[in-house]
């Protein structure tokens, strides 16, 4: 296990799928036990999802790597005995379930927290522990069309677009893990535990950014962009001689250098474009000024003269070209994990690097099902 | 100030626009008190982003209200000391300027760490502290395009889409916010403090969720699937007869239940669709079954039916409807703030809700650029 600032804090883990192991893998990251509850025959959900190496998937190994596996039936005596044993040896449990579903199996927070006061727990689930809407199901994409994220992200007049990756669930997750954190710092202060609360749904309005401030500013309902930003321009994708290049000038001193850089200092000034909020105006006929200009030379060319300028620009990578990034290498973000069946697996890395603490190149293992049984019951039986 | 885990907490944020002032956003909500410091003149660039309610930026108001602020030139001897008595009482600094600054300034970590061992100093970059790219600007689409996330959305054949919300700043933000706790937990055990370089391009890379793995294991470049999951069938927005509904059936017994709600039991034994990868082999004949069916009614009606047969469904929403929804105002997610010039302004609450702290309805003021000057300068020195 790799020291951090989390070491020596245990977590019992009854998550499943993305939003909760998730979680806990970034926090096993920053040097916390994880010690992974499973259902007995198929554990975690994520198991069964391809890619698979071997007979590993890589969909559960990316995320459960490092992690110990015990699997239990909450519903057994003795496996609820062993269930005890480890939280009260834990600083904190986490689940995914539907809610009420803890409280059916007897582990509801009033329960823990008279049985174990200091025991901080979380609850992630799609719409929360409270609200009309708390018992229904929920994946991702649920949330992200309900929580206006799809509303603003895709073209306009076009199909829905979900965002390419799950940040439904990988928000409610990073969220979660801010609440443990800071629960945990708060009970060095106070030796109270905590019960932390929170929904996915909730997640994807706190991510709205400035949307409703906006709605509630100009009572306009903000829609699609494309790849454009609300109000500053140029500040988009554009066309190139052999694909697109993305540009943010993101203020007027920038836009001067960028047409100084591409040859077209006219348009700097050009009576059309002297502010931002010229520009705004003319959108569109700038961009197709700036395409006249970017599609006389590829991508790679744009990308070192713009670059040299020192207007942000960018390339879109693709996730081959992501793994190959130089940047990407040099800050350790595709680490690895061996596997006796699988190989070797790569993963995404810690963007959380902390002075003092190593930032690994390898993982942990990806543990098989109950893997770690009889080592955790006479671990914690002995605590008991 | 609200109570909350990290009351007593004191932060100094020297940080400017959207990444470093959502995470003092975050950590203000869970009771930390945020002292922002800003240049002289125009302070943070927010402050002159619209829209524009009365004299207020609704884009600054609703990432730093609540906050403290102070103007200080930190070239100039007298605001350099009052900068130093702030440090002296302060548990964290945050910082998201171009790598460098600091140290030029006089405030590296080295410079930091000798003279205040416990201070936590968190930089969030673009690109990070080290590493080729280090020094680059950086804006969220260009980590969006560079970090692969854009490969990921939108259509295929498509023009490039960016994710409609700055999830490039937001995960940023959030991801400093968790190394900031838990190196505050960590402080609690060892009384040191820690710096954390957080760099925008990681988090993207770390939100790729099994992309990388799906690579590592087959080879194949994922790109953009619309609304689509990428191995789940049906998981995806599909038509109806006046608009869009999304339904995840995340497993074959939904898909049988989404058939029987949907009165086509005759698809559920369909030999092509018997399973979810024989579903995956033939994804588009499927949909285009189901929308010949969803298109008969609205969306209002499919999501009473399909709801009511508890397979995972919703609405693609707008903001307006967000704000709307009774699980949002349920949740106490759309929270306000008053400001004597601007009227009342809706904002985001926050989805951390944590047992034994108030969850309030409406956020501190809005900051007037070194509105809270003097008193910040009396309490602080006295410290020193």
């Amino acid at each position: 296990m790799p020291q951090g600032p989390l070491s020596g804090v245990t977590i019992v883990d009854m998550t499943r799928v993305l939003a909760g192991p998730y979680c806990t893998m970034v926090l096993s990251d920053l040097g916390a036990r994880i010690i992974k509850v499973e259902q007995p025959g198929n554990g975690d959900e994520a198991r069964g999802t391809g890619p698979f190496m071997g007979e590993v998937s890589g969909y559960f190994a990316s995320i459960n790597r490092g992690k110990e596996s015990i699997a239990l039936n909450l519903k057994d005596d003795n496996d609820r005995e062993v269930f005890r044993a480890l939280l009260a040896g834990a600083d904190v449990l986490i689940e995914n379930y539907r809610p009420g579903v803890m409280e059916k199996l007897g582990f509801g927070w009033d329960v823990l927290h008279a049985d174990h006061p200091s025991l901080i727990y979380a609850a992630v689930s799609g719409f929360g522990q409270t609200g009309p809407y708390s018992r229904r199901p929920a994946y991702d994409m649920v949330v992200q069309a309900m929580g206006g994220v799809m509303s603003l992200t895709g073209h306009s007049g076009g199909e829905p677009t979900r965002v390419g990756t799950s940040i439904g669930d990988i928000t409610a997750a990073l969220f979660a893990a801010i609440g443990i954190c800071s629960a945990l710092y708060d009970r060095s202060q106070t030796g109270e535990g905590r019960m932390i609360d929170v929904a996915m749904l909730d997640c994807q309005v706190a991510v709205l950014e400035n949307a409703i401030a906006r709605y509630s500013a100009t009572g306009e309902i903000p829609g699609p962009l494309g790849a454009r930003h609300p109000s500053i321009v140029p500040f988009d994708a554009f066309r190139t001689a052999n694909g697109h290049i993305v540009i943010a000038a993101g203020n007027h001193g920038l836009f001067v250098t960028l047409c100084e850089a591409l040859g077209c200092l006219d348009m700097a000034v050009d009576e059309r474009y002297l502010s931002n909020a010229l520009r705004a105006q003319h959108v569109d006929t700038l961009g197709e000024e700036l395409e006249a200009v970017l599609t006389q030379y590829d991508t790679e060319h744009w990308l070192e003269v713009i670059q040299a300028a020192g207007v942000p620009c960018g390339a879109i990578n693709n996730v081959a070209q992501v793994v190959a990034d130089p940047q990407v290498q040099a800050r350790n973000m595709v680490v690895s994990t061996d596997d006796a069946d699988a190989g070797t697996i790569r993963l995404s890395g810690n963007p959380i690097k902390i002075s003092g603490y190593e930032d690994p190149t390898t993982r942990g293992a990806v543990p098989r099902l109950d893997e770690h049984r009889d080592g955790l019951i006479s671990e914690f039986r002995k605590l008991d």
